[in-house]
């Protein structure tokens, strides 16, 4: 079976299969979305108009065997920074997509009229359906319905009310194994969705396998990827704490952003941190470890209960722990919780909204540290679309425009999450060139200012900054390419064997012979197609900056500046 | 007396006079005002951060007995659009500044903290002075207190309640001979005041006069001038039924925009006419034809009065009676005349905020036509800075995002006034090549392409739409130094004696002699210190395009599309 572009037409309503043509037979997850994307969308266009389109992918090794394989990429241009975007999540949808022999769904054009629709995608092609039950609903009522109407095995990619509302914070969510909720979160892809006016995408289940063309050679390479996955010791603090086990070592590192980003640590940090929520999952029989999709070997995810031991939230994550606790002095992590999961059932992303919210704090909307008004104004505003509500959907840089607030943490109208780049300039060279905005995942520097994985960089010197975003933005561009999660990079840049086991691994499933500079290569590409994409739509070096404020407030405890110069951030792109 | 700089510094609270540098010597007005933002305020600053700076000056004829020379310019980075801004309006304090031997009064920095603010300006320098009884008053109570407070005499530039809350559309206001309000309307210059907590400025009276260094041939130049101005019929049309003479031009023209730009034709538009307006005016005892600052001799204000013969509004634009009439498919008279009322008294740009209801009523928020509904959402939620009232205080495209509007007719985030590019192809050239998003008065290639003004280029053609523009952009940057009403132009292209007597009263104040060659090549002089600072903030010709629905939806009744191609708008730029 040779897997086939899938093509849903939006304008006149009829699907087509395709072959996939010889430019992109080599990629998948976000090296094929953002190319298909640069090929297919004109830059300049409206992102919510018909001209966008809505690309879905999974990675080169999902559906196999692979561990940690299951991330599926969304793409379009954005509506939120109006430039190209790739956003990935787990789930089980990416998995299926590759057994079903799909390697890009591409979602284009706009009905004409307000009805809404679902798609229903199985192996010999998509049909479109009109929607009516679901409309209106949250991501949780759309999984328990489909899961009752179509079978709990279907995948399932969906809006919540953000989406439909066409938010530039709304995301796609996906289905978890356990029926939660994964979000595909940044950049408002959930609001060009909406704009294609598609709650959702049902994918039906198949006993398909995805055929592997020297499958001993595979399953060898994957026993030795596994294995430096799980014997990495970031691996094992993320099994346990989760990725909120960094509150505290970034409180200590002086860079947790603090009262939208005056502070670089926060008095409740012991609050909010991971270990207070390992304690708190155990006693409330929560599970501090679970998978987002089959086949991960970390288990970052967990379940977190209520007082009285009912589910709350899963996927619960650092950066929106962060977002809501020190950046909005929140030092409750029921409320934080709380608001998680209405972020989840909205389909709104948690680190922008949450990061909006620190503005909108500093606006005079709420005091620091309100919680109750958060979630108030998350439930009554942002859920029922109201001024206000559509004010906090806009995103971080929306909410500063409308209150009239100067320090407004974004790049490319795009939310800083949770990474103070004044004392850690990695990162600040990571959200200042990012293709897509201000995004840690793009070039995850903490690993090695940090975390002490791939060698050691100070994260307040100058030095070596932007070699380290480079290295590590090409590496994430080819990773999130395969599948995989971005978690991987913790083994990959410190164990001899995980980054060949992975190429092996790719070479295994399609019977090729890529090496490392092969895969180094893909990742240049990536970018260098994104950011053509990103001139082309009129960006210019100057988007490529932090905002002033980074430049002349030093933040405490290290009471540093962002002091990269202009010409510095501008040899990123120097390869 | 030698012109002086004041200078006053909102972050600590002092004032300095300053000599004028040899630079700006032979600049005022807008010239002067781009040139002194362009070389003091960092292009990629935060608009309303302290490193933006807010720049008042008087034409070049400011203060003399020159006719129509009273407009003042304000000028500073825009909050709505990120470009440079230049904004003027008439009033008396222009011609108050000039006699005070005010060159320019240059605001920077911004307090520390909450207080507001005044300043009181006289020849011999600035007073800061804490305000509080005016704070949340709107622009006529903010006259009426300052002419007991300080006498009618007083000049006064202030902001509403749109300025205070910072909104991108606020402008700045004027007060004019009757105590009435001009409008430095357009880019969200009263946010940039706003930001530097500062509610009026009071200009104090003067018996000075402007020095006139060859005052014979300066008083010979100005009859000459003087009467070519009255001469022309468009002077005459001008003076009968103000600027809404175009109501029923440009509706036979086609280019009328209507209902959120999807018509070309208002049904309403003898409802809202400039005839229909006169006859109202005269029988309700108001006054069809009014000057806004001393010394015009074309008269296009008046003063409308409502149903019970008493003032309602007066400077009374057909840019403004479009935008709430046809745009919005408002066919009463009376409403759009509150409606300007409200907004010259919050003080917030007609235009924008009229475009920006044309394209909430595509998004649902209200009845398209519902006049009432406005005037509420204007007083209820824009004054009182309600969510809904900041959305719509941030200009149309900050409403299109609100809503998920796609139809949003802006370029570069300004809305597009009463002119439809596709109908009428020159001010398309200008709305997209403007240094300052889109502005009829930049370029107003209408007088050429409808008027039959300064010769004939049709409309709907592709054929020297570009030359067309440029000439007139370049013109009007010149005008715009002046302190001359940009309604001179009409003279000014038709008659042999205007554009030499205009140049020879400049060579006579000031004992110089400039050629036309010389205005021509200080108008290209602004236009390219224009370009040069929006290029360093980040703009590119991609931001030089008009929204891609001009391109994909022809307007009837000529069914016509924006077809003019990109490589033909970047042409403007050849000089």
């Amino acid at each position: 079976m040779t897997d086939k572009i899938f093509r849903v037409n939006m304008s006149d309503l009829t699907t087509r299969v395709e072959e996939v043509p010889a430019a992109w037979a080599g990629l998948g997850g976000r090296g094929l979305t953002s190319n298909v994307v640069a090929a297919e969308v004109e830059p300049t266009c409206h992102p919510l108009g018909k001209n966008n389109k809505l690309v879905i992918a999974p990675g080169l090794l999902s559906g196999t065997q692979a561990a940690n394989s299951g991330r599926l990429s969304c793409g379009a241009k954005s509506p939120l920074t109006g430039t190209i975007k790739e956003a990935n999540a787990g789930g089980t949808s990416a998995q299926m997509l590759a057994k079903l022999g799909i390697k890009a769904l591409i979602i284009e054009g706009k009905p004409q009229v307000d009805t809404w629709y679902s798609l229903h995608v199985t192996a010999d092609g998509v049909s479109i359906n009109e929607e009516t039950e679901l409309i209106g609903k949250g991501n949780y009522e759309v999984v328990t319905t489909l899961n009752t109407r179509l079978g709990e095995k279907f995948g399932v990619i969906s809006i919540g009310q953000a989406g439909e509302m066409k938010m530039a914070a709304a995301n796609i969510s996906i289905k978890d194994p356990g029926s939660r909720i994964r979000s595909s979160g940044r950049g408002g892809l959930g609001a060009v969705m909406g704009s294609k006016q598609i709650k959702f995408i049902a994918v039906a289940p198949t006993d398909n396998k995805v055929a592997i063309a020297r499958p001993e050679e595979f399953k060898a390479a994957n026993r030795a990827f596994a294995k430096a996955l799980v014997d990495h010791p970031v691996s094992q603090a993320l099994g346990q704490y989760g990725t909120n086990v960094l509150v505290n070592i970034i409180n200590e590192a002086g860079a947790l952003p603090t009262r939208n980003f005056t502070s670089g640590q926060f008095a409740g940090h012991e609050e909010i941190s991971g270990e207070t929520m390992y304690d708190t999952i155990v006693a409330r029989e929560g599970k501090p470890k679970h998978n987002c999709h089959p086949g991960c070997v970390i288990n970052c995810s967990q379940i977190y209960n209520d007082k009285d031991n009912q589910y709350k939230t899963s996927g619960f994550e650092y950066e929106s722990i962060w977002a809501l606790g020190a950046d909005c002095c929140v030092d409750n992590l029921d409320h934080i919780a709380e608001a998680d999961y209405i972020m989840d059932d909205l389909g709104i992303d948690s680190i922008e909204t949450s990061v909006a919210f620190g503005v909108a704090m500093e606006g005079g909307l709420l005091e620091f540290g309100d919680g109750p008004g958060v979630l108030r104004i998350l439930r009554e505003d942002v859920g029922k679309g109201t001024p206000l509500g559509r004010i906090m959907g806009g995103g971080a840089g929306n909410v500063g425009r409308a209150f009239g607030v100067t320090r407004v943490p974004v790049v490319k109208n795009q939310a800083i999450p949770a990474y103070d780049p004044r004392a850690i300039k990695g990162i600040g060279i990571t959200y200042a060139t990012s293709t897509q905005g201000a995004d840690h995942t793009m070039g995850y520097t903490i690993a090695t200012n940090i975390l002490g994985v791939g060698g050691k960089v100070d994260p307040l010197s100058q030095e070596g900054q932007v070699e380290l975003s480079r290295n590590l933005q090409i590496a994430t561009a080819a990773i999130d390419s395969t599948g995989m999660c971005l978690f991987i990079a913790f083994a990959a840049l410190d164990s001899e064997t995980c980054l060949p086991a992975l190429i092996d691994m790719i070479n295994a499933r399609f019977g090729i012979a890529l090496t490392a500079d092969d895969v180094t290569n893909l990742g240049m590409s990536i970018l260098k197609t994104e950011r053509a994409f990103n001139i082309a739509a009129g960006f210019t070096s100057q988007d490529d900056r932090l905002p002033e404020f980074f430049q002349e407030e030093p933040i405490a405890p290290h009471n540093v500046v962002w002091d990269i110069k202009d010409e510095t951030i501008d040899s990123f792109w120097n390869f």
